[in-house]
């Protein structure tokens, strides 16, 4: 007997790399976008004296805007320190049962991490074989559902409809939608959340926020959910969301605009380079997220990761069943996908 | 059966009141005394752009810092959204066992949350008459050991020595020492760390550090402990530590100076108002932190902490077995405890 013994040992998530120094960075579906001129004010502006004191336990001005910008209750709303914090507190409020959770065995790879380390029984559901989600999968006895939509990494979006149709047909389960990439060209389920009590809604601002360094998360539901998921968060952690978060988080909020703008350049990219990649041999589910995953009819994707790495040019590549032969793509500026796009063209033509 | 039978339901820790406007705030223990003015320059001068990136999953610079100014290797320090992120994290990782874990029955009342939180055996061992710890009460089969240092919410000290003779007897059981307060007149055990692989040293910049607001915690230990417990952080959530939190921290490491005079500045307002309680009637255990935990020889606690309150003076209290007769009192400017002195006096005399 040691005090090893007690030790929780687990496989923990890998991120994927965060190089340093000058690279093209395409691997972790960060914004290419720097957040708005506002928030760079709201810091310049903030006091500092401020910051010897506790922050708000509910999140403060950053809850208030986003009940305001989304047009729900203060009550409503859920905020965590990235949707990781959201999705991980959300699991271990609603996932209690001993039937197992369902999600796809595609898809966010983070999911079946917290289920080992709640021990939380789970069943995955294969995609089908155009790597896309069946709903009728979803109807079957479960202690409670995950769906991404759009799914990562896949970047395919199912419609509303089908996600309500599985909504519906589970009113017994908390149902979970993940939409850390719906702001690229989805529809929200959002406005469900009044009609469903057992929907929760996931959002972040790390993609179409542009705000992966500062960590926030929201989660949307009927206001008996969100109270649930605060006193476990409060068992946990009564502070999470610090003073300069929730500044730069409100700050961000109030610049619509911007947001809507940086969106719009990011799905104008992906489309133009769906078309170059197309030309140049790939294949991929269509994508309504800020990536592109990408298989070519010839070349392994293993090879094409590796060769791109020693260019200094960073994407993503699982070793993992099912998807070894694809790309995880995320979408830069268009100066950083013309270098991707050469560095292809190069390697396609055997020049590299 | 519907979805509520599988939610976990908890008691969740309650914090003190965090009241708006402009009240003497005497109840959550902040430092009265602002961040460094390098931590306004490092805000100044940060780069907004770089808030697009996600941060690094280990804490960067600050814990670079961390490593620094509390020389120990960078694989000794975890850090964590605020010490109870960090203990929380340590209560998952290292007390797996079926034995119960012991902490004492008047303490940080945090502690039972994360035990009931995540299923937890555990055991209160009673303080003595004088409020303090008993060194042998802890030399019995347990499953982990968690000590306050100075304890909360009596502020009482416990010698190194003391310590070591609990850490050095239970080799079987990770024993963690709680050190939030520890820098207003304490010695640190954080020595002992290469000597008993066993010893997690935690800390915080929420107290000493005057940045509660900014959520920094740390913990130090052997590199096999921090390297568990960053496994089961990277599977809750890799990225904590947000970078504005980083630079903000890493700017208040680079400014000892500030932060020793700071502390000698709340130590010597409490010794002051030791006296002046003295005088005014009231008894409590010998403080080495930045709070007080006082009772009156004739009158009750609660109806001094309402008074107060309507004072717009807030301390804190407690309704709970053996401490319903204290408050809790924060150490703030001289002007604020001034203030309370006299509310004090007034009250005493019949006056408020």
């Amino acid at each position: 007997m040691s005090f090893e013994d007690n030790i929780r040992k687990v496989i923990p998530y890998v991120p994927g790399e965060q190089p340093v120094g000058k690279v093209i960075k395409l691997n972790t579906n960060e914004n290419p976008y720097p957040p708005s001129p506002k928030v760079i004010q709201a810091l310049k502006e903030y006091d500092v004296d401020e910051l010897r004191k506790y922050p708000d336990i509910y999140g403060g001005e950053l809850r208030d805007e986003l009940a305001e910008v989304y047009k729900v209750d203060k009550d409503e709303v859920f905020v965590g320190v990235g949707s990781d914090d959201v999705l991980s507190v959300a699991f271990l409020t609603f996932f209690n049962g001993t039937k197992p959770i369902l999600f796809p065995d595609i898809t966010y790879s983070f999911y079946d991490v917290w289920a080992d380390l709640y021990r939380i029984p789970y069943k995955t559901i294969s995609l089908n074989d155009d790597f896309r989600i069946d709903k009728e999968d979803y109807i079957t006895d479960n202690g409670g559902i995950v769906i991404p939509n759009p799914n990562a990494p896949t970047g395919a979006l199912k419609s509303v409809e089908d996600l309500e149709y599985i909504i519906s047909n589970n009113p017994d389960s908390v149902v979970i939608i993940d939409e850390a990439y719906i702001d690229f060209g989805g529809r929200s389920v959002l406005p469900l959340i009044r009609k469903y009590d057992n929907l929760l809604v996931v959002q972040t601002f790390s993609k179409s926020r542009c705000m992966a360094g500062v960590r926030i998360g929201m989660a949307f539901g009927d206001k008996k959910l969100i109270k649930y998921m605060n006193d476990v968060k409060f068992s946990i952690n009564s502070y999470t969301m610090n003073r300069l978060t929730v500044a730069a988080g409100a700050a961000m909020l109030k610049d619509e605009e911007y947001f809507k703008e940086t969106c719009k350049k990011v799905i104008d990219t992906r489309e133009r380079v769906k078309k170059e990649l197309k030309e140049l041999g790939f294949d991929f589910p269509d994508s309504s997220s800020n990536f592109i995953f990408a298989t070519h009819k010839t070349l392994a994707a293993k090879d094409i990761f590796e060769a791109a790495k020693k260019k200094d040019i960073y994407v993503r590549w699982w070793n993992k069943p099912r998807i070894d032969n694809y790309l995880r793509i995320s979408i830069g500026t268009d100066e950083e996908m013309d270098s991707f796009i050469d560095f292809l063209r190069g390697y396609i033509n055997g020049d590299i």
